[in-house]
């Protein structure tokens, strides 16, 4: 029983994601697949990173993960193969696995090079159809990684901005915000308690356990089920209550 | 062959779905995992149980139903499975199974409460992934209902509002907007013909018998899919017409 | 092995999709479940039309594609069963095919007309669910089509416009917009070359290789994954720079 899972920012509409899932189907016509998303927004590859930080390991070994975000398509790009933890991903050389890069034990990766797995006719402008799909079909039919083409030591890595331990206070920032508005940030759980207390755009909110602690029409910051410190307002944006977004700064006091 | 289906309210760009697939996926790897939509509007309870009534018991026997619209996540808030008429049902205790209550000829619920079939780490905020996941896939490897917790006699339930026989007309109300901007009532088809006409907004309509037998730019009644009296317009959004939305009264004179 | 693919107008939240897979799986408890799309926009048969020409091929023989655009549902239009290159179509006819019978080597379609294998209540505004997701699922397991009707000769055709040959111009035109605002043209990818440019709206447009050689914040064409002519923009949406839509006339200078 092999698994597919798909994440893109294609859109469902037009039909490109069915030519993807065709592709697999073709090649492989036991293959469950497993829509994740669709939607990630176009051509952001560090919120499709975050998305596919959240489930990749989820899901058991041997299941291959093909996620198509890619704004480079048919430039110099290169394609990747992966192997993390005893998962397949297969995607663009654009920084997208890096948040899987940070968390697995065992990491490698292959530039896709070997044309003998490809359709002799590949668009410049789809790969995710004339590439991707069909590289996860193979991988999700046992074809080993290696035969796809040479090992690479360098993927694309897009760091994540770092935390400073101050004197007075842990600072960190806005990585990412979920579709609710609430503000993921880049400090650890661990970092914040009750008594502590989160700062941000100048406003000092309390640390609550989860959302239905929050009173109404308030804010507060919780630890998220990332692990991480997210702020949140209860029936509301949280982005747009406090303007803030990717980079706004948050400080826990000491 | 087991099935899960998933309803949610969490959109899917951010990886969420994803993540509870995942678990879903390793705790059984056979599993067919089903979208509903990932689209109910967030935290809406009542039109979630509206849509799970669409389709909970066209699935065959044994099929298992996640359904996760769970504003309260991590409060005090009880955690269900449910087996309605040999379909099974994961969900927070709030009232979403309501209309599986009204529908069921057999009912019977338990409260989740037996640690051994959860992951030890259980985050505060996302019990999709760390409770209703897990015994989704349990369910469906074939887990008694009762070994989960005990059983109770009371779930949340959110009533319908009645409808009023007067003397002179049925008195109904709009239940809910559907994503056409078709007006859902409570009034059953069996009290509408095309001589009854609909008042809704001091509006007389007429009766038809499907959305193609309305007239261009025009509204009608008619008996949706549902069984129920539905205010239609052609090529258009009823609700936005109306200026009409759940609550708005809806008569038919006798 | 047998696979159901879906593409609707419904959007999802209303659990509409849901009624329909659980009727699928119901009939055929084994059958695996490929969303294409709900997002289709709302009784756009063209669009849809399309969106079927990049899937239904690239699926293996043996794929039943069910495709609910249905505008005129419960009024006299036919329902079609259709088998095209060995993949099998269920769809309201309404010209959706059209692409499809442009593509495909053989195509022959049915008039769903026997009751023996649709339920015996069936609304008139909810086809998807009470007559063509039952045929969907008896084709899947196998039912040959002429079982369900006699074959007709005449399903709805929509045309696309033609392409004319003029002495100083190959003059087309846009056929529809995609979820990132390209423009996709009636033109096949060998009129165009990067000598010929391309001109729409006033414009002269140069034609490039793939979205990723297109300068910041300009215009391009190129040859689509379709094998046509598409106008795109970087980053951006080229239907809204241009104010271009369906049938603006793009002009390839021989």
């Amino acid at each position: 029983m092999a698994r597919v899972t798909l994440l893109t920012d294609f859109g469902t509409a037009d039909g490109y994601v069915g030519a993807m899932k065709g592709v697999i189907a073709s090649i492989f016509p036991g293959a469950i697949l497993d829509d994740v998303s669709h939607e990630v927004p176009f051509g952001a590859v560090g919120a499709g990173a975050l998305a596919l930080a959240r489930y990749w390991n989820r899901y058991p070994p041997g299941t291959v993960h093909l996620v198509v975000v890619d704004p480079g398509v048919g430039t110099a790009r290169r394609a990747l193969a992966v192997e993390a933890d005893r998962r397949l991903i297969v995607a663009p050389d654009n920084g997208i696995v890096s948040r899987v890069l940070d968390a697995a034990d065992e990491f490698r990766s292959v530039s896709i090079e070997n044309p003998g797995f490809l359709p002799d006719e590949r668009s410049a402008t789809f790969h995710g159809r004339d590439i991707f799909a069909p590289i996860a079909a193979c991988l999700a039919r046992g074809v080993h990684l290696s035969r796809f083409g040479p090992e690479i030591a360098d993927p694309v890595y897009l760091p994540e901005p770092g935390v400073s331990w101050e004197s007075e206070a842990i600072v960190g920032e806005v990585v990412s915000t979920d579709g609710f508005g609430n503000l993921v940030t880049n400090l650890p759980g661990a970092s914040v308690d009750e008594a502590s207390g989160v700062e941000i755009r100048g406003q000092k909110i309390p640390v609550v356990r989860t959302y239905g602690d929050l009173p109404p029409a308030s804010l507060a910051a919780l630890v998220n089920s990332d692990g991480r410190v997210e702020v949140a307002a209860r029936d509301s944006s949280a982005a747009e209550l406090l303007n803030a977004d990717v980079g706004t700064r948050v400080r826990i006091p000491k």
